[in-house]
């Protein structure tokens, strides 16, 4: 079994007050992104990521974009070895609600063994112990094994708007054989995860029209067909009775799962009970044969996230409206695009809907699905290094939402990517008290440390 | 076949041009009940109409109530003839908005054979062709062949919060064999109409709740159940495919329309295009098997009133709403009624709720359907005036909404009710350019003053 070298294993623990001490500071800087009072903290936080880079024996460039600035940092002297591109981002969420916070969200504490503060886990402090796993092999050795590209953005949070088009921009400088991402989380205390799969997203408006104004439920109900109900009516087709989703052709592109992946998810020690409880629902639900982690992680879903129609106020007011809107979205899995989602929905609405209403179907948003192909030397040194520092194999989990940026990097650069995080359930990422394991983070920096040489050594 | 009787056709033919100016002038009081403002305006025009019903010969009284005051005209010197009372209202709407009016609201214009103002219609063009037939009685014969109580009130435009209790008060007094109302409109030009039936109402919120606060779409959707889409599901339950309503029982208390009613309704001048062209609604739609007439007037409905659930703003929010919420009303036909279809609802919503939400339905509003017996007496009577009036039998007629103080004197002075309207389609009743057919209003003097003679033949 592999185990992380004793020379990186020994810097880190011989450096690790200042570590910490520089893992504060980088906390301490309020680079909330979505706040333009916070442009100068979140331009600084910058500097403080390419400085950091630089003390870690990188080059590093800060780069303007129309938003706040992309920091590039590279090492390039593994001749022949794989280049990888290291991904994360130096901007935070709004703290806001303040008096929810124990300590001060900019006030990097330790209790119990976290470290609370804004950005602690997403995503300064696992960008930052990817910084240390290099500082470590360049400190200890003078080189690394692998070509190393780092690139940190300021915009994560506020929805990367500019990242696609700057990978596309400087796709040359960043071609890799592999990109790391260590923002997301491990299943439980304990178990190094790799995340495999990420949903996509098609995103529709629905706009029921019946009378030109709205009429009197009186006067005219029953003989004139009300949109609210035919809205409801339509809506109601799109499952049947087991929580399948009805809709002519919408699996027809969906990949089966892996079944040693789904073998796995079933030893995934996960508690519906208290997964029950912290939604609040009365019961869980969902799609009939499908364990609660198979139906957020593999199946797509079909959801009703909003509904607006006639009178919503207090009382009764006996109206007929003439219009009724619904926002409905489906989350995705390989290899269904949203595309021909969209062209599905589209189809299926027009069938169903009655006569005495016209149907309007917009496209809000869409995003594809995303799956790790699990297998190749990226993946295969990530386990060997995972289990060294962790001291058991990873585990593969799912994400029922979507990171965008992960179908970006692998379109652009044509590169697999592994997402590798060091989070834990109830870390409150865009919460109060946002706290990180410093246990996974010291873990972390080895296990990424290791994860350089592993990848070297697999591909010499 | 009868006549109009001469003298009292002479009297209001002699009397036309004082008559009319009278009418102007009453037309000229904005007794706009639901402003305070016009608190003296609505005051005054209970004095008028006092005064008017004084002029005529009959004793009256003004009484108040924690609102508007009422109105109480009477002549009891029919000895062993029936008793009869006229209920009108001499409140308006509001006239705005005032722009839109071709002349003011409140300076009665005659143009094309009509009087435009707010009110000429509704109701007190029809509440002084009342007076002026008594006064014609009175004037001409020193007497009237039955025994007749006038009851205006001034709070019928919001809601005749008072008049019911009034009612219960005077019971003794208001005591009488039949109730003559006229407030509603002739079924076409030249077409003199019974009003016989109206429908009810049982007004309905069904919230369902889920979790506890809204969730991410993507972390959660598909393992919880989603209140919006629930709420879909259970609405969509409420009809078959053939627009019958599908709740268990719901027909059961619905009483059987009379062959004839239902025959003479498939004669009626009833333009079906021109009636969608009104809704501005793709086409119009409702229950198999049944016509646009017998959709709105003698089948029951159950309808969505209002929709809200999530995010309903601009652009796409990928919420799993924790609520959804549904304002439902069902149209009732007799016998139905508010309480058993409360009962039958709630029982149906429980019973198709999905597991993972709670359901609450609460009952806001509840009314009556009615429908007239179309024998007795009164009815005869006023098929014979109309009759006269107008050279033609009155068609039977139905309205699809509700006009709660029908019930409210049927059920407290056991006694039938006659709806017997002069408005034609088209007047505007609450909105600018509100019109009453000159035409109209002079037969229907004509017709009621008759009526009272042909009611006291009937019954000696």
């Amino acid at each position: 079994m592999t185990s992380v070298p004793s020379d990186l294993d020994d810097y880190l623990a011989a450096h690790d007050e200042r570590i910490c001490r520089e893992l504060f500071d980088f906390l301490r800087i309020p680079s909330v992104s979505a706040r333009s009072e916070h442009d100068a903290d979140t331009a600084r936080a910058a500097s403080w990521v390419a400085q950091s880079l630089k003390d870690a024996g990188l080059a590093a460039t800060i780069h303007a974009t129309p938003g706040h600035p992309v920091v590039v940092g590279e090492w390039r002297g593994a001749k022949g070895a794989p280049t990888v591109l290291v991904y994360g981002h130096y901007d935070v969420q709004p703290a806001e609600p303040l008096e929810l916070w124990t300590t001060p969200a900019f006030e990097p504490t330790i209790r119990d063994g976290r470290v609370y503060a804004r950005g602690a886990v997403d995503d300064k402090g696992q960008l930052f112990l990817h910084v240390k796993a290099l500082e470590a092999h360049l400190k200890t050795r003078g080189k690394l094994p692998v070509n190393v590209i780092v690139l940190a953005e300021g915009e994560e949070e506020v929805g990367s708007a500019n990242l696609e088009a700057f990978v596309e921009m400087h796709a040359n400088e960043l071609a890799c054989d592999g990109v790391v991402i260590s923002d997301s989380s491990m299943f439980a205390p304990g178990l190094p995860s790799v995340l495999s799969s990420l949903r996509g997203l098609a995103y529709f408006q629905i706009d029921v029209a019946g009378p030109a104004q709205d009429l009197h439920s009186g006067s005219y109900g029953g003989a004139v067909v009300n949109p609210a109900m035919a809205l409801a009516r339509m809506l109601a087709t799109l499952h049947d009775d087991h929580g399948h989703i009805a809709i002519p052709g919408f699996y027809d592109a969906a990949r089966e799962w892996p079944a040693h992946v789904l073998e796995q998810m079933k030893g995934l020690p996960f508690d519906e009970e208290q997964f029950r409880q912290e939604t609040g629902a009365p019961a869980l639900g969902g799609e009939d044969g499908y364990s609660v982690l198979e139906r957020l992680w593999t199946r797509p879903t079909c959801e009703v996230n909003g509904l607006l129609s006639g009178y919503t106020g207090e009382g009764a007011k006996t109206v007929l409206p003439s219009k009724a809107m619904a926002k409905v979205s489906c989350r995705l899995v390989p290899d269904q695009t949203p595309e021909a989602i969209e062209r599905l929905m589209d189809a299926h609405l027009q069938r169903v809907a009655p006569g005495g209403v016209s149907v309007k179907v917009m496209h809000l948003h869409g995003g594809r699905p995303w799956r790790a192909d699990l297998g190749g030397p990226l993946f295969d040194a990530a386990r060997r290094a995972l289990s060294a520092a962790f001291g058991r194999d990873p585990v593969i989990t799912g994400e029922g939402g979507s990171i965008p940026v992960v179908g970006d990097f692998e379109r652009i650069l044509q590169a697999p990517v592994l997402l590798v995080g060091f989070g834990l359930p109830g870390e409150s990422a865009h919460a109060p008290d946002e706290w990180l394991s410093m246990d996974n983070f010291t873990k972390g920096m080895r296990a990424i440390a290791t994860l350089w040489d592993e990848l070297s050594a697999a591909s010499s």
